[in-house]
């Protein structure tokens, strides 16, 4: 199986209102629930390509139960989440009819005791033999050391387990350091990480600081990666409009069954840029759209990318 | 003891955010939760002026969970809550920390069948003779009858136990024909009423369509009564400042224990309005500041109202 581990679950609320006015009160008239956080979306969408998955990471209180229940509910997810004192995240999107926007409130997640982040090791371990490949995704909740992924990168490698890390900051800094397989930053994290906009110096310099491989979402652009193997450039057939989120988890999840199945490099950019573009595309945030999926699979344009150095 | 029925029972959470900017991220910085609806509200205040209460109503799905969770653990409240299928409603007051105004976000509560609303009305039958007042309290949820409160309303009058309706529009002009003891419209709900924003003459209004009396919240300028005993304005001693949420719960609650008291009218109006200016000074929305209550109860003052007619 596919092991993900998400230290800061949620459930992700999604609310519809007419109109988002400020200091008024409104009626939702929609209400939509689902587990998230974002190795819990990777896992969603792994799933949905028929692979077996596996999520771990943390949920407690009553807001967990929520996430537990669902995710028994959600066909090919295996729950092996670490439960813990506190409660829950709730993330709330608002969206509003009118022009279509989202309104974000993210609740700060509860804080983790050191007994349950040793608890959490101990679980990961257990799991580490049977997985193929992991992925460590998203922020760190309170409490967890920021070193937190870079031993869990290092577990990973002790256990010979190829490991993807997404997250940014100072965990993915010391993340990358541990030597990670491959990394997915977006633009912005990769240029936090090495103080360059320039994606193609950028993504090099990351691979100098530890990781194997880089592959950076460039949004609209697609996908740079920066491999042993060579660089390459994955490119969506046209501008696609739509809700870009999720459509980075997509990338993840993408990147994953690639690297389990053995497939070259090139074919696991064409197959994270098909899922992150029919994210994009599907009605419900964080969902892909199979139909479109299949058909940028054929369109998606991956070319050779010069190296920068 | 004292009866509160609130069909339409929330969790009640509050957000606190540095700023509200539509159409962005925000990291809320405080997580408050609390059990909501009218009736939760005024039973809240009821137990913290020394008074038996016991709430019942609907409660459903994870957060109805919750509700049941902290009731419990809140002093001098017996929950009496009826299960339903649906999830008990969530409702989100995102306060804006830069201006203190507050975005309200409400869920439209779940769907009653109509087995459940026939067990409510049972267990309703069963609270009744224990119950020495009732308040119907709030809206009510899909599925639930227009005329369920005209109907709760009888039931108690041949229970013999004195009941004070607090609800709004069509359930409000079809439960004052049923002949409630006490009626609690604030000024919208009572023009809604009977046409009229003449508070006099609204109220007497009000009486002649079935209420035996009519107790007007005017916001900052107090309370009127309209009563078979003749009538009376009560007014706070000063501008009050502050969140007037649950100002008109705390009416109710100050309404209901000088009912059951015995008080004369002017000793209630007195106490209503204390609690309804030490709720609107209080810090945290809802509750109110038993200093300030101790203070506004010897500042109140109450005076002969005259007839409109």
């Amino acid at each position: 199986m596919i092991l993900t581990v998400t230290l800061n679950t949620a459930l992700d609320i999604t609310y519809r209102v007419p109109s988002l006015r400020p200091h008024t009160s409104h009626r939702v008239t929609e209400v939509t629930e689902r587990p998230g956080g974002k190795g819990v979306n990777v896992a969603r969408v792994l799933a949905a390509l028929g692979h077996e998955v596996t999520v771990t990471g943390f949920a407690g209180g009553a807001t967990g139960r929520v996430v537990r229940e669902k995710l028994a509910a959600a066909p090919g997810v295996v729950d092996a989440l670490v439960p813990i004192s506190g409660a829950t995240r709730r993330t709330i999107a608002v969206v509003d009819e009118r022009t279509g926007d989202t309104t974000q409130l993210n609740e700060p997640g509860p804080t983790v005791t050191p007994t349950e982040w040793s608890a959490f090791q101990e679980a990961y371990e257990d799991l580490l033999p049977s997985a193929s490949a992991v992925a460590l995704c998203g922020s760190l909740p309170p409490g967890v050391p920021v070193g937190a992924y870079a031993g869990l990168v290092r577990t990973a490698r002790s256990f010979a387990v190829p490991v993807l890390l997404d997250t940014s900051g100072e965990p993915l800094r010391r993340g990358v350091a541990a030597r990670p397989d491959v990394i997915k930053p977006n633009a912005d994290e990769l240029a936090e990480l090495t103080g360059s906009y320039e994606p193609l110096r950028a993504t090099q310099d990351a691979r100098r600081r530890g990781a194997h491989t880089v592959v950076a979402s460039l949004g609209p652009e697609g996908l740079l990666a920066a491999t042993p193997e060579g660089h390459w450039r994955a490119t969506p057939p046209t501008p696609v409009r739509g809700n870009p989120t999720g459509a980075g988890d997509a990338v993840v999840a993408g990147l994953l069954s690639g690297l389990v199945e053995h497939l070259p490099w090139p074919a696991r950019l064409t197959r994270a840029t098909a899922l992150a573009a029919a994210t994009v595309r599907a009605p419900v945030a964080g969902e892909f759209d199979r139909g479109a999926y299949e058909e940028f699979l054929v369109r998606v344009s991956v070319t050779s990318a010069a190296s920068a150095a």
